[in-house]
C-alpha cells in the first residue's frame, strides 16, 4: 500500500474516532486528529465527571466498527469562514482553529461522513468501508495540553494504531513488544549494568560492575586489535585551556555544546568535548621523521558535551562519552594506505560482534560551495578518489552524498540498522586537511627540509562506549556472547550441604580466567534456574550429589533446549577456548 | 655535630662571606644572609658596574679562608637603637632592618669579628677558626628583590654550601647530582613519558605512548591484584552536581580546592576531586545482603584539584590525578578481615616494585577534642585496636600519633623515604565512620533487618599515577624493570642490509608479547648503542651478519658489564618469563 494511501486511511479513521467518542459521550469538545508514524491520535475535551480509560476501548472501537461498516462516502465541502464558524459553534477549540487558518475571503473545508461532518484540510479516503477494520486498534490514553502549552486546558488524547491489514498490524506489535523487551535502559536495570542518578547529574552514565566488566572487555579488545594495527596509546586530560580550543577552532563555534567555561587563576578552562586537539598537542611536541609516520595516536578518551537536560535518556543522549577515538598522522602518500588498514579493523571489529546490518556512506564536498570547505582542491580531490578507490576495491557497499562533507575533508559514516529497524550513524573516519595549518604539524623528509603536509585520520570504529552499548544491549537483547557475558558461568548448588563445592570449582575456573558466580540465595533449584536464565546467563550448572560425587556435569545452555552432559575438565577447557576466540 | 651548632657555624661564615665581599667590592650595601638547609646566602647591592659570577667565587673563597685563617673571635655588643644606626649609616637596607626591630628601649647586637661588624641577631661561633674550612663551597648566585617584593631593588644573593667537612660537603654533592640526575622532569622529557603542555594547562599532565604503557602496565597489574582481592570494578563520571558534593561534605568545606561551579540548565556542576561519593552512591543504588558484604569498588578514578598554578610542577604538584582508588563496605566484623587484607595486598604491590624502605604510620583520634571527630567513641576504640592489633600481627613496622586521624576515623599512612632522602606519604588506607550517615548506608540483616553499620574503608595503595610515577622514575633513575620498559628489547641493524631481518625478529618478539623497538636510524652502530643505553634499554640487540647466520646472539643486558652470548629463541623465551614474572 502506499505510504500516502495509508495516511488517508488514518487520517480518515481519525474522523471515525472523534465520531464514536461524540456519540458515547455527548458534548465532547474537538481538538485536533493528525496522522503519526502508526497510525493517528486525536484530542478531546470530555464532558465533565467522564474519563476515558484502556477499559472503554472494546465500546469505542465496536462504536467504530459500526460507523466504518455504514460505507459512508466522504464529501468535502467548500464554506466560508462564517459558515465554518455557524456549523462548529459549539466547538470552541475549533472556533479557534478557524480563526488560525481563515485568510481574507479564503474558504475552509469541512468533511461530512455519515453522522459526522468537520473542519479539516482533508487527504481522505472515497468512503468509509475502505479502512482496514482488522488494522484497527486502540492503543493508549494520555493528557495533552491544548496547542501543547501548559496554559492551556488539558485535552484527552486517544491513540489509535491503524495498519493496511491484520497481519501487518500484529507485526507492528509483535516489533514493538520486542523493542520494549530489547529497551537497553529496562535490560541496563535488570542486568544492572549501568544507572544515571540524579544526584550526580543527568546524562552522566554510572558503570555498575556488571557494566564495567562489558566496557573493559570492548576496550581490551580495541587496545589489543590497535596494537596489532600499530597504534600507540596517550592519556590526556579531560579539560583544558580556552587557547587549546581556540586553536583547533572548537571556539567559539562549538561554544554551546561545550560545558561552561572555569575560570582558573591561570586563565580559562574548558572541559574537552573532543579528544584531537590534545592529540595534536602530543604529535606537535614530539619532532618526526618521515620514517616515523604514519604515527597513530589512539586514546579511550571521555569527553563531555553540554546538551540541554530534558533532552537526556538511557545511553543515546548523554553527555559524557567515553569515544574509541584515534589520530593517524600520515603523509599524503600514506592516505590510501591508512583509509584501508581503518576500513579493515572496522570491518573485522564488526565481525567479532556479529554484526552485519550496516553500510557505508562516503560524504563528499561540493567544489560549488567553497565557502564550507577548506579550500584545498587538490587534496579534496585526491582524498576522495583515493576513499572511493578503497571501498570499490574492497567491494563493500557504499553510497556516495555530495555536499555533505566536513568542512575539514571527506569523510565515511557507517549505517547501522538496528534490529528493530532503526537507522544510526554508528562510527566515522574522518579525513582532515585542516589540523595541519592550525597545529602547524609538520614532519622532516628525506632531504632533511620541514613539510607541512601532514594529513591526518580521525577515527572512532567502536564508537563511544555509551552508544555502542545501547547498540549492542538492544541487538543481543541481553544475551552477550560469552566474551562479553559479565558472568559466563553461574554455579547453582542445590542445597547449604554443596555450597563448599560449587565455591571450590568456581574458583578453580575464576583462576582459569572464567567469571563465575555462584548463586547462594535461599532458594529452591528452579527458582535459581529460572534467575539464572532471566540474567541470559551463558551456562548454568547445578551443582548436586552427582556433581559432588565426579560424574559428568549436567550444563544448561543459553537459548538451547538441550542440555551439555559433559565432565568438568573439558567443560572447563571449552568455555576457556570460546573465551579466547570471542564467541 | 648537632644541627644548632652547624647553623651557628653557617651563621658565622655568612658574616665571613660579607666581609669577604665588602673587603673586595667596597661600597656594597648588605641586606640579609639567612641560614638555609645546605649552608647559607647572602643578599648584597653591589656597586655599579659590578657583578658577580661563579667566576669570581675563587677569588672569594680566597679571601674568606684568609678571614677565618685570621682566628678572630665573634665579639657580641650590646648597643641603642641609636648607636646602631650611627654603625649602619652607610647600610640602608641594615637601617630599613633597625627600624624594623627596634622597639622603644631595647638593645640591639653587633657581632664583630675581625675585619667585620655587623647588626644580627646572633647565633655564632666563638671564633672564626672552628668554621670547617673544606667543608666550605661558593655554590651559585641568584637575583633576589629586597624583603621579596618586586617593589624593591633587586639584589644579587650568594649562595654558600657549608659542612662540618670535607666528606660531607661532598656527600652532598653526590647526592644533590644524583638527584638532579635522577629527577623524573628531566627523565620524563629524555625518555618521551610525559609532558606538560602550557596550551593545554597547568598541573595537566599529557602521557606520551611510552609514559602511557608504564600506566598501562600498573593499571594492569592493579587490576589483576584486585580480582585476586575480591574487588569489582566500576566507572564514574569526571563530574556531579553539587548536590552530591554536599552530601558528602566536600562543600562548601573542601570548596576552595575544587575546581570552579558549571552552570548548567538543571543545577550547579563541579569536577570530582574524590571518586569516593560516587562509589557511596553506586553502593547505595543496589541493595546489599549481609552475605554480599564485603563489597570491594574499585577505579583508577582521575580527579581534579584547584592548586595555584604558580606552586604546580612536574608530576608532584598536578591539578589532575589518576587515583588507584577502592572503597570497601564492610560490616563490623569483617573490619580486622579487611584491613588486613588491604594491608597485605599494599605489601604484596611494594614488593613487586622492589620497594623496601617503607613505614607504616597509624593515626588515632582523641578523646580529648571530640568536635575534631564523628561522634562514636566505641567505633573508635574499636577499630583503632582492630587497626594496631593487625599491624602487630603482622610484624610491620609502625608508630602512632595521636590526635591526627581524619574527621571520619582513623588511618594508616604509608610513609617512604625516597633514594635521595625525601620523605613522603606514599598511600594511606583510611577507616570511615561518617559515610554510613550522609549516604544513608545500610544492608540487610540475616533476620531481614535493615542494619545501618555499614564501614568504609578508603584504600590508594599504589597512591596516584602521577605520584607514583614521579617516586619510580627517581628510585629506577629511569631504568624501569624490564615489565614496566616502555621498550623491553631494542634491536640495532648494523647496515640497510640487516634492517629486513632485524624487523622480521622483532616481529616475533611482538607478538609472543615483548615490547620491542628497531632502530632505523641512519647512524653507526656505536651511536647506535649508545642512544639505547641512555633510553635505559633492558635489552640491547645488534643484528648483523653473525645474527643473521643464525648464531647465537650476544645480547648487551642493561647495567652488567658481562654480554649474554645465547640463542634467539632462549633469548626470547627467558624475556618472556621475566615479564610474566613482572621482574
Amino acid at each position: 500500500m502506499e505510504q500516502e494511501y495509508l495516511d488517508h486511511l488514518r487520517h480518515s479513521t481519525a474522523h471515525i474516532l472523534a465520531a464514536a467518542v461524540l456519540e458515547l459521550y455527548p458534548g465532547t469538545k474537538l481538538g485536533i486528529g493528525p496522522v503519526i508514524d502508526n497510525g493517528f491520535y486525536y484530542d478531546f475535551q470530555l464532558p465533565d465527571n467522564v474519563s476515558i480509560s484502556d477499559a472503554d476501548f472494546k465500546t469505542i472501537e465496536k462504536i467504530m466498527r459500526k460507523i466504518i461498516n455504514g460505507k459512508h462516502p466522504f464529501i468535502k465541502k467548500m464554506v466560508s469562514t462564517e459558515e465554518a464558524r455557524i456549523f462548529e459553534k459549539d466547538q470552541p477549540f475549533k472556533l479557534e482553529l478557524i480563526d488560525e487558518f481563515s485568510t481574507d475571503g479564503q474558504k475552509l473545508t469541512l468533511y461530512e461522513s455519515g453522522p459526522f461532518t468537520d473542519l479539516c484540510r482533508g487527504g481522505h479516503a472515497d468512503n468509509t468501508s475502505e479502512i482496514p477494520i482488522d488494522g484497527l486498534k486502540l492503543d493508549r490514553v494520555a493528557g495533552a495540553y491544548w496547542h501543547g502549552s501548559e496554559k492551556n486546558p488539558m485535552l484527552t488524547r486517544i491513540y489509535c494504531l491503524l495498519f493496511e491489514n491484520k497481519q501487518a498490524l500484529k507485526e507492528y506489535l509483535q516489533l514493538r513488544e520486542e523493542a520494549k523487551m530489547r529497551d537497553h535502559r529496562k535490560i541496563g536495570q535488570e542486568q544492572q549494568l549501568f544507572f544515571i542518578d540524579e544526584m550526580v547529574g543527568k546524562g552522566l552514565v554510572i558503570w555498575q560492575p556488571k557494566g564495567t566488566i562489558i566496557r573493559d572487555e570492548i576496550e581490551k579488545f580495541a587496545i589489543e586489535k590497535e596494537h596489532e594495527y600499530g597504534y600507540v596509546r596517550v592519556v590526556t586530560p579531560h579539560l583544558a585551556k580556552e587557547e587549546l580550543f581556540l586553536t583547533s577552532g572548537h571556539l567559539p563555534y562549538y561554544k554551546d555544546s561545550m560545558y561552561p567555561a572555569m575560570e582558573m587563576d591561570d586563565g580559562t578552562y574548558y572541559l574537552k568535548a573532543m579528544n584531537c586537539p590534545m592529540h595534536h598537542r602530543i604529535y606537535g611536541h614530539n619532532l618526526h621523521s618521515y620514517r616515523e609516520l604514519p604515527l597513530r595516536l589512539a586514546e579511550y578518551g571521555t569527553v563531555y558535551r553540554n546538551e540541554l537536560s530534558g533532552t537526556l535518556a538511557g545511553l543515546l543522549r548523554v553527555r559524557g562519552l567515553s569515544m574509541n577515538d584515534a589520530h593517524i598522522y600520515c603523509r599524503k602518500d600514506q592516505i590510501k594506505d591508512e583509509f584501508k588498514r581503518v576500513m579493515q579493523l572496522t570491518i573485522e571489529y564488526f565481525h567479532v560482534f556479529k554484526l552485519k546490518d550496516y553500510s557505508f556512506r562516503l560524504s563528499l564536498w561540493s567544489p560549488e560551495h567553497l565557502d564550507k570547505y577548506v579550500n584545498e582542491p587538490e587534496n579534496w580531490e585526491y582524498a576522495e578518489s583515493v576513499l572511493r578507490d578503497v571501498m570499490t576495491d574492497m567491494g563493500v557497499p557504499f553510497v556516495e552524498v555530495k555536499d555533505e562533507a566536513a568542512f575539514y575533508g571527506p569523510k565515511v559514516d557507517v549505517q547501522f540498522k538496528s534490529i528493530i529497524g532503526r537507522e544510526e550513524t554508528m562510527s566515522t573516519i574522518q579525513l582532515d586537511f585542516l589540523a595541519k595549518q592550525r597545529f602547524g604539524l609538520s614532519y622532516t623528509d628525506k632531504d632533511g627540509n620541514q613539510n607541512n603536509e601532514v594529513f591526518v585520520i580521525h577515527r572512532a570504529p567502536l564508537s563511544t562506549h555509551e552508544r555502542f552499548l545501547a547498540f549492542l544491549i538492544e541487538h543481543y537483547a541481553g544475551a552477550f556472547p560469552l566474551w562479553l557475558s559479565p558472568v559466563q558461568v553461574q554455579f547453582l548448588p542445590v542445597s547449604e550441604k554443596h555450597l563448599n563445592y560449587a565455591k571450590e570449582i568456581a574458583s578453580t575456573f575464576d583462576t582459569a580466567g572464567i567469571r563465575v558466580v555462584v548463586d547462594e540465595a535461599d532458594e529452591t533449584v528452579g527458582k535459581k534456574i529460572r534467575n539464572a536464565a532471566k540474567q541470559k546467563i551463558p551456562y548454568i550448572v547445578v551443582v548436586g550429589d552427582k556433581e559432588i560425587g565426579g560424574e559428568d556435569w549436567t550444563i544448561r545452555v543459553r537459548s538451547q533446549e538441550d542440555r551439555l552432559t559433559i565432565s568438568k575438565d573439558i567443560f572447563l577447557a571449552r568455555v576457556q577456548k570460546e573465551i579466547a576466540k570471542r564467541l
